[in-house]
Parts: C-alpha cells; structure tokens; sequence
C-alpha cells in the first residue's frame, strides 16, 4: 500500500501524530473516484415531521426497503462541495449553507422534508471532523462531501415516502477532469436537459442518469462533456451536464438566467460576484447559440470541476476555438476562487467556514 | 387478525391444506398499498457482464452503496404487471414479456445492463410462485408485481454504475384509484413531464418523483390526477402521472403517439387491439387540448388503473363533462380486458402466460 503524504519531504520527524494525521492514501494520485472513508452521517425522519440529530457511523453499505420512493421513483436529492486544507493545516468549507438551502428547495419541490440549514452546516461539520484523516494535505486534491436526501420509506403507489434519510459521506477526490488543455464540448442539438416544471432547477437525482447516455457518446466521439439546449425553444444554451456554463465578449460577462430549468450554481453564484469585482458587466440571461459560437471565452463553473476553460465548441458541423491560458477571465477567476477556497488570501466575503479541530 | 378467506362462504371443509393457500390477509378490504410477502427475487450483474440466474431470498430490506448509482444519480428502471387468480385457481400473468422487453429499452437508455425477455419472464413467474398464497382470490384483487432495475454500484462522478441489481417484490392489491364514479382530471398548463430526449419514453424512476407534487396540488384542489401537455408546443395531450390516455369521439379512438416522451403502456397497446375488434378506427396521434375538451369520451389506461373513465376535463377555467356508464366505449374495453385477464373469455390472443402450480 500507498505510504503517508509525503514522508521524505516533511521538514519533521514523523511521529506517532503525523501517521494518524492523514489516512493512507497515494495523495499524489487522486482522481475523481469514490475512496470509502471512516464515517458516514446518518438522520432519519418521518413525513410530517423534523429532523432531529443524525449520528455518524462507520462508513458502509445502508440497509432500504425495495418499496422505497428512492428505488422506485427517483424521490432524492444529492449536493455536493468540498472541505479544504489550508496551508496552516486548517480544515474550511466553502459556503455550506447554501448547499443547505438548495436541499430545502429541492426537497419541496420532491415533496420530501429537509434538515434546516442549520443542522444541514452541523452535520456537514461533524462528518468532515471524523473523517478529518482523509481531508488532503494542501494542494493535492480537497476532501468531496456527498449529503444526499433520500425517500427512504416504503411507498407502493406515486407519492412521498413516508420516511426521509438524510446522509452524508465523503471522499478524498483530485481533479474532476482530467484534461491537459480545456474541455471540447459538443451542444447537444436533439436532447433536452430540462423542462420547464421539471427539476432541472434542483439537485434532484433525476437531472443525472437521463444524461450519461449522451457523455457517453459524446466522449466516445472524443468531446469532454455535452451542452443542452433549452426544451421551450431548441435556440439557448443551459447547463451542461454537470456544470453551469459562461461566456465572456469583451466587458460582458454572460450566464444562462436561473429561470427553472438550470441548476443555480453555487460556485456559479460566487464566480459572478468575483467577475463584477474585477470589473466586468455580468448578464444572467438568455444566450443563444450564435453567440455562443461568436463569443471569446468560454467556461465551466461547478463544485467538482471549480473554473474550466472550454477549448471547442461544436455545433452540427461547425467548431469553434476559443481563448485559452493565462491572460483568460478564467485564468484570473480560477486563481481567485481557489485562493479564497485555500486560505492564500483574506476571505472578504465571508465564504469560507472553518471546521474546530 | 383478519381470518383466512371466506371460510364460511367455502363450499367444502377448511383443511390444513386450505389455510396455507391463502396469506393472513383481509381480502375485502385490499388498496394499493404495500403488503410485504415472503420472497424477493434478486440478481446482480456487474456492467459489461450478463445476468445469470438470481434468487428468492426472503422479503425485507436490501444493503446497498451510499454512493450508488440509484441513491445519486437516479439510474434506475421499474415495471409493473399483475398476476391473476382465474376462478378455475389457475394463476396468469399478463404480457409479462411486453414488460421484459420495455426494460431492456429502459435499460439501454440509462446504460444499464438488463435481464433477457427470457430472463425476466422466467424470474417473474419464480416470483409468484413462491408468493403464490399472496395471490387474492379470484374477484378480490391481484397480485401486483413490481420488477426493479437499479445501479446497484458505488460511482462518484458521474457515470453509469459498475453493478446493477434486477430486483422483484410483489404485494396483493386491489383497485388503485378510488372513486365511485370516473376521473377528475386537470390539465397542467403550465408544467411538464417529459421533453424530447429525456426519459418519458422509458419506465425510468426519473419519470415519477418529478409529478408527486403536482398530483397533491390537483388532488388538493379535488381532482384525481393531472394531465401532462407536450413540451416542445405546450398544445397536445401527452400523458396522465401514472397513466396513458385515450379519448373518443364517432367510430374513432385516438391516443397520443409514442413519439419519444410518451410510455408505452402495454394496457394501452392491448386495448388499442381491442377497440380495432370492437370495429372502433384507432389513431395514434397528435392530439390537441381542443380536441380533448370535444371528445364524447375519454379514460386511462395502465396496468395499475386498468381502463378508467374520466369523467370531468378542467383546463383553465373550462371545464368539460364526459360521457360516462354502461353504454361506453371504456366500459365494454375494460369488460373484455379482464375477462381475459380472469380467464373467463377465451384468451384468443395469447396474451396470458400461466404460472405451473
């Protein structure tokens, strides 16, 4: 097995601390897959009523009924972000209330009962604190936090579960995508996202597998990932599968408009504040695909992914090349991002929490 | 508890024999909720591989992935099909195959693997078999068979799951929607529930827990369920929560095509083929709100409704009253539907496959 971060390079001896200071992990190696960790958080409530505290325990397979609302109809929610190590060893996340308050809305709209954001933010805590060994060391990834929201009870008709789980478990993950340049997307001209009343707008479970079938032939062509057109109209852009979308011409920096059918981004929130802030107009708005296709930027926001150029775009038979390196808007807006997120620069907006060791 | 069926009613002795071929189950009294059995069936299969032979295991709980596949990312299938205890007490299923081969187009959607027709049918009739005294007697009820497709296997980003587990329980039921008369259906004007390319085509549990809230909106305001328009123009009838749609006017019966965000019921393929007999003209096609609102008569279809009447069409402020009773078309379709199904008209088109006692 992999031996701890970095022994040789540590500047003290390693003692007995330092090995149970991080888990046995090849921190140099991390990816974007599922390594199980020490702890889970689990809460269980009852329709109709509230979530009252949760407890952790050992990391592992979750025992559900076959008639759940989850197994059966797709009544789930997941959210995602990420605890960080800084450089002075502190453990932070990065604006957890709002996953909190995202949950809240999707779980109306699924009909299921939340945790508060208050409990939602303790209880992220908590579990990032027991599992404190797997946050890497600076640097060399972030520690993944997966809270899902399940219809857990059994129900054999459509309708709520009578009961609801709340979970969280974690991961040690490292770049989202694994590419040496930007992403190469293709805008995916027959298939739909989202549609107007439906969930595109919240982290529901059922926004997610419609769509590998189309990574997955886009990938097999070669592209990075897949942009969907709005269902009204077959003319604006939305979200790709597993991140929100912007645009960048001249001093106008442009986003598709949360309107119900796009996943209103957290890091796609934040990225709009940090645009305004180095001086550019942010639209939230329509976007067609001609401008699109006529814009000079393109990039990416999203948890696992945080800031990523796109390279290409492809439409029908038309590909387009967009600015890359150092001089991009992205450039500037990853660099600001991840200094915030990393502890490297005063954090004037308040993002990030830290977790009391 | 409630005694066994109709002792006193029972043209011979009770033997020991006759109190295990029923379950301890107040027959009279059978809804559509669940009534846990004595065996599940269970097969797993990891992705690239095929399904071999699963097992009866007893009913209860399933230990899954807290990262898997149908937890985050909704990758996961149901059918649902009856079986039937004729009143010679031989025991039916109906198309089981039609709904084998639905979930392997469901399965190549959401890139999972599926069971063959061959496979599934035989696991459906293991099922019952081992559940046979759950079976209600004939006239009071049948047994509801609920076969699941699920990404049983942990994946982080997002992808189709390594395993998948084929999964079935069953439950004895009675009728599902509850009212003396026909429905009270209310047309959604304003949201969807498929769009182009999505999952409305497949028996996806992505398809369900999106509608939950707006069945309790309409059932709160009195209505029985809502019926679903096309998302691309907003103007023709697509689909009801939980069921296909026909409508009637003259010598035509017309239903809306499956075009790709319409299920294919397989209650709706039978009686499409039943009306044609009955000298109706069938027309699989767009149908638009107005020409609802002119219909003479209108029902549903599906496995869990059978034939229903709608009685009332709101839509807006308008709303509009069916033809309803004995003389209807939906009355004599639903007569010659179960006498199939109970075995009491010859089954001319094979459509029953009994189960070997």
């Amino acid at each position: 097995m992999a031996s701890f971060v970095q022994p040789s390079s540590s500047p003290h001896l390693a003692s007995e601390e330092d090995e149970q200071k991080y888990a046995n992990v090849n921190w140099e190696e991390l990816g974007f897959g599922l390594i199980p960790t020490d702890y889970m958080y689990v809460a269980k409530c009852k329709q109709g009523e509230s979530f009252s505290e949760g407890k952790l325990v050992p990391y592992g397979d979750i025992s559900i009924s076959p008639c759940s609302g989850i197994l059966n109809y797709g009544q789930g929610l997941f959210e995602g972000l990420k605890a960080y190590r800084t450089e002075d060893e502190r453990i932070m996340l990065f604006r957890p209330n709002q996953n909190g308050l995202r949950m809240q809305t999707g779980a109306d709209k699924l009909c299921m009962t939340s945790p508060s954001e208050e409990q939602f933010v303790k209880a992220i805590k908590k579990t990032v604190l027991a599992n404190k060994k797997w946050v890497p060391p600076p640097g060399k990834g972030t520690l993944y936090i997966r809270p899902l929201l399940i219809g857990s009870g059994a129900v054999l008709g459509i309708a709520s579960a009578p009961e609801f789980t709340f979970l969280i478990y974690v991961s040690p993950v490292g770049i989202y995508q694994q590419t040496s340049s930007g992403l190469n997307l293709k805008v995916d001209h027959q298939h739909r996202r989202a549609h107007s009343g439906g969930t595109g707008c919240v982290k529901s479970c059922t926004n997610y597998s419609p769509v590998v079938k189309k990574m997955q032939e886009a990938k097999a062509l070669g592209f990075s990932d897949v942009l969907f057109l709005d269902a009204a109209t077959g003319r604006n852009i939305e979200e790709v599968s597993t991140c929100n979308i912007f645009i960048v011409k001249g001093n106008v920096v442009s986003t598709p408009l949360t309107s119900g059918t796009i996943l209103p981004g957290i890091t796609r929130k934040s990225i709009t504040e940090l645009a305004r802030d180095l001086g550019y107009q942010v639209q939230e708005r329509d976007i067609s695909v001609d401008e699109l296709l006529e814009a000079e930027e393109v990039f990416c926001t999203g948890t696992a992914v945080v800031v990523q150029a796109v390279e290409t775009m492809t439409f029908h038979d038309k590909k387009v090349k967009y600015m890359m390196g150092e001089e991009t808007l992205s450039t500037k807006l990853h660099s600001m991002l991840t200094s915030i997120q990393k502890g490297l620069v005063e954090d004037t907006k308040g993002w990030m929490v830290e977790i009391d060791l």
